[in-house]
């Protein structure tokens, strides 16, 4: 699913921001660079080479999960993919940021936050925010 | 009731740590401050001035909400009073550094999270989930 | 000069990474465009619309002069262009963090930094201290 | 010299800001608490045992270098002692923040920063710019 989300994110001509890693972050990269989207990986830690091969630009940040928070300031709209407590910290940054938040397969219920039931329907939900805005 | 927090952790000769601002802060710090309590407020501006009158230590960070990671990291553990996003941000950044959480009259319910039913009951379960770790 | 700084990374095909302002950041982004390279910008403030012209991706930090640590972090080799003391700290932080770090035109003179005689003679050291890393 | 400095601190009722680890920031915090001073350290890793004996309020940043720029926003002014790399970003953080900067056997010979003659000296100066801003 993070795939297609980041295929749609290149079909709409829009960049991937994500932290740079493996699983659903690797998985969205590389549905973006199949697309030929561009990637940016924003990484906790601070070594370079953790990103994954999907990532075009690579900023090394060295300050953990502090990095959240740069990932939800820098992005138009935030797509969570599935999610675990660091995803729960972007969605509630970008919701206090007051950017749009859409989840996907999430199992946090945030009040103000879109629900989306497919990958396309969550990047169709986000492009949609960002250009109403 | 968070006064009664900041009571309730001076009483058990622990710090109080905090985002040092207006509000659950502010009434929190003075609770801390009224039991001689030390406190340590972490701002997100740049300027000192902007601590509350009961905060003995400012940090003053200039980084926004990404301080709330500062706070998940240097405390023992998290007491969630009320709350909006910045506060669920902080809840999940604590949770996934594993720190104990304990929610008080909060509006979310997160999974891994303890759940107060009195000011008293939350710095009771957090002092017990310090000393247990 | 930074122009001309801006130019040879983008010749090198590197990416420039800078502050993401105005000034002597504009100028190294507007060169890097000329020669159709690539820029990052990694802004200290909360607002994308910060960034001058000339930056394709746009990080944003709301981290004030903390970002200069991303900066230093982020990037193969340094190169200082005139400068103040925020230009200082970036010296300072690459060096600590064993990046390699080029001057041009500056008024530190800062043991473990190359001095530069031209842009031209900056981009060259730069590229041959991170390929020689 | 750092351990005079800590003393010096504490004998002016000032609360002693440092980076929490071993070397001079511990010499530091040590002369603080002989003479019953209060110590803060705002430490770069994410162990809150990583701070020195000597800290009585640790602040667990995980932000490595970056943290530099807290102790330099949070400080009323600094006082460099000695130092590497890590404290000429510090010295310049400040200086570009506008605090008063004291040097004391530095290597470094920055335009802006007061020299100290001694430990004592140092204190002197940074109480007095303190309290002349």
């Amino acid at each position: 699913m993070a795939e297609a989300v980041g295929a749609g994110i290149a079909k709409n001509n829009a960049t991937l921001i994500c932290g740079g890693l493996g699983g659903v972050m690797e998985a969205a990269a590389k549905g973006c660079k199949a697309e030929s989207g561009q990637t940016i990986g924003i990484l906790p830690g601070d070594k370079k080479e953790d990103a994954n091969q999907y990532i075009d630009h690579v900023i090394v940040t060295a300050m953990s999960h502090a990095r959240n928070a740069i990932i939800a300031r820098s992005c138009d709209a935030l797509i969570a993919v599935d999610g675990e407590y660091g995803t729960l910290s972007e969605i509630a940054l970008a919701l206090k940021m007051e950017k749009p938040v859409v989840t996907l397969r999430s199992k946090w219920n945030i009040e103000g936050a879109w629900v989306a039931a497919s990958p396309e329907d969550a990047v169709e939900i986000a492009m949609r925010l960002i250009l109403t805005r």
